[in-house]
């Protein structure tokens, strides 16, 4: 394919594009198929010869489409919501042609540098403490991760360098194995899996905070794991605090969980994976009271900041603390610059050596929308799940399960899980609507997440009444 | 931004990435900038209200074009080729349309079970083994990884997860920090930096085998290695194996080592990022023989296949062996399939839990070129570097460094390292071309490496006639 040829077939990708996000509404949010659909429907091997292009976008409707689940359908309200804005996928254009691979400076100088400065830009936006910004050449800085995951893996794993030096260097004869052995992270028992998942990986133990009546970790209960783990001779190294809980967007006490960690010279991670976005609204910002606190900070823009995945945005306070985790300098990609602490190798920053030019997306989003743009969106959000709540509420046979804060509403029949269950599935299968359950304790929750950018009232209000009758069903099938 | 505007402004975006790779010859391949060069020429925060669509557009090319390097000219031959195409362009639009986040099965069937069967396409293409293969429901199967540094610590932490286990069934007594401290794991002292990265944050040990006069790992050295480790008391667990070096594109010799690695039940990770893509030609598949020995199996289909950034194939020969090492299973991500052993959920195939729709990618190129094309492709580079070996050949002042096998020069002035860094220097000052450099054991070299999709024989003639001007002017002023 030449450049002609992309001129022709690109522009009808875009129409093609433009065509599926105005039609999303009509197609089935959840998909019919079985497992293992795709592989009859397509050669068990790669084509000698190529294919036209005609026969590839009609195989796009025929086979990929029908096993699609899509996630940005206004019937969607699954999960979290997941970025998708017309400046991103612009900006992603650009990204593809452009295609730097940004692992140093001199591989690519906007790359990293409008990173650093739409880091900044994003920071200011939540009011982030000036110790994570880069612009005053001060010791933080901002970097985009691939995913909230790979986040808190970076932030484990600088502490766990950190803490190693540190008690090397009071005591030499002890091995990386003696200490790694005694160190212990800590998260709420609400914490998302990836935190279990990058204690794992590093090779430390960690441990469960019991959650309060609200699923927040407080001081007492952090305290109390933490005498008793030091009364064992273990070394509390980390903690995770979460801002907006996968399960039902709980906070934990960053305000008093934070000191603590400060005073035993824990390494602080505070991951708003979703919840983040909100903040760059005046009116949410007190929930991230506390990040003064923190030695990282994490949230996901390509969650519910418009900018297409993947763009998880982290701040540290000193970012040679991530550095240091990771220094590797090989000679081919040494560089003139590299020693002249003006520039920022970003490949010491994350676990792949690659990255492409996700700032771009940043950039587009940011200027398109402009912050009141931004802000206005995160409120329409919050304002149609507050809608679904009364919904909720008005209905004597339902239970709101936490308090609603953001875009997701935790909701159930009063009752059995059985009977929830039961909802659930019905809900699932008539396939109009698309949500996913989270366990509260000993209780099966519906979760019923704001996702889509498209999606307004209507489409909240033919959720709550599908979800009566389907419920309606379901207790009528229990009675019989 | 509404559909219909979108529909304008994405096809001028489609027009001005056609005309960027059109164009791109006529661009300096490395800028002029200074670090620290964008900050002044944006604003220090976003915009309250937003930009129109041309200002940021201009703003493009005002400010963010200055301080790219064109890693797509014909005149970048640095590093290692990144693949541009535009049916990998054309199938990333569909990708941010479509914006859904595959971490399991239900999360969109369509993206797991196209990657699945695409996987076992190239699969087939590089004649891989079949027990590496998901179609006839073995127990092998492949994975796009973001990076092959997230492929390599994937598999060593599976290698990683598996030892332990296994060595905790025979004493149960055990701790994993026990078996840490005595973990070893080994790459040729060529390997790519990112396999020292992955010992690092697995946290064990890893030493570098001494490569032979080709630079190469042969079973004399590890099994010396191997010998005086476990002499020590340590356990030797995991071998990465480099097809294709980075430094200098030597191979290790897969048919000595792999037999060693299976005799001490050590786990064969097999990485090939850059050279794994001429596997495809029948005349280079030799290279890979010895696969047949390995565990995992790793290369780039984003440096030499032209499928765009990101798209790390991966493969396995067992896949709980991977999925054992991450396995979490939280209320909010299980669907009613994934006990069925019917379906794939990629999340604990991988490092991060999001993942975007990359098989579309491989699909639209395998499709459009056909693997005729695809191995067009491939010859046609390699053929380049030959052209550029016999022109340094020709030349007396000059040495060839390394037989040259794939699409990668070593090359240097006969003579000192400062020579030939004074030759590095003015060539990347001159800003006509640009390489990077390597070091081979003691010597500085020049690494010309075949990069850009659109690279012809009167570029590397062109190149060349530029280096041996730069070099007579270097040596002029080195007897001066």
């Amino acid at each position: 394919m030449n450049a002609s040829e992309f001129r022709r077939r690109g522009k009808e990708m875009v129409d093609y594009v433009a065509n599926y996000m105005e039609g999303i509404e009509g197609r089935q949010v959840y998909p019919d198929v079985e497992p293992g659909y795709l592989r009859p429907l397509i050669p068990a091997a790669a084509p000698q010869e190529p294919d036209t292009f005609e026969d590839i976008i009609n195989d796009v409707e025929k086979i990929i489409m029908p096993g699609v689940t899509h996630w940005h359908s206004p019937y969607f309200f699954a999960y979290f919501p997941t970025a998708s804005s017309y400046p991103a996928m612009l900006a992603d254009m650009l990204c593809g042609a452009i295609g730097c691979i940004g692992f140093s400076w001199a591989a690519s100088p906007a790359c990293t540098e409008l990173e650093t400065v739409m880091m900044d830009w994003l920071g200011k936006m939540l009011e982030l403490p000036k110790a994570f910004l880069n612009e005053k050449a001060g010791e933080g800085g901002g970097v985009i991760q691939g995913s909230a995951s790979e986040a808190t893996l970076v932030a484990l794993l600088a502490a766990r360098t950190k803490v190693i030096h540190r008690l090397q260097a009071a005591s030499p004869e002890l091995t990386q194995a003696a200490i790694m052995e005694k160190l212990v992270a800590y998260s709420s028992d609400q914490a998302h899996s990836s935190v279990e998942r990058a204690g794992l990986i590093g090779g430390v133990k960690l441990k469960a905070i019991p959650s309060d009546g609200n699923f927040a970790m407080r001081a007492s209960a952090l305290q109390e794991a933490l005498e008793r783990d030091k009364a064992d001779g273990l070394i509390p190294f980390f903690m995770v605090a979460t801002l907006g809980t996968t399960t039902c967007c709980s906070f934990d006490n960053l305000l008093e969980v934070g000191p603590i960690c400060n005073k035993e010279d824990m390494w602080l991670h505070v991951d708003a994976a979703y919840a983040g976005s909100a903040f760059i609204c005046p009116e949410f910002r007190h929930l991230l009271n506390g990040v003064e606190f923190a030695d990282s900070f994490n949230f996901n823009p390509h969650k519910w900041l418009l900018v297409n995945f993947d763009c998880s945005a982290m701040w540290v306070k000193k970012r040679t603390d991530l550095t240091g985790a990771f220094r590797l300098d090989p000679t081919y990609l040494k560089h003139s610059h590299q020693d002249s602490g003006l520039i920022t190798d970003y490949r010491h920053w994350q676990i792949p050596l690659g990255r492409r030019f996700r700032s771009l997306k940043m950039w587009f989003v940011f200027r398109m929308y402009g912050v009141k743009g931004l802000q206005a969106y995160i409120r329409k959000h919050v304002q149609l799940s507050h809608e679904f709540e009364s919904l909720v509420r008005q209905d004597p046979r339902f239970e709101i399960c936490v308090e609603v804060i953001l875009g997701l509403v935790c909701f159930r029949l009063k009752g059995s899980n059985k009977v929830n269950e039961a909802l659930l599935q019905r809900i699932n299968s008539a396939k109009k609507i698309h949500l996913v359950p989270c366990h509260l304790r000993d209780k099966f929750v519906l979760r019923f997440a704001i996702c889509s950018r498209t999606v307004e009232s209507a489409h909240v209000q033919r959720a709550w009444e599908h979800i009566k009758e389907l419920a309606a069903d379901v207790l009528r099938a229990e009675r019989e």
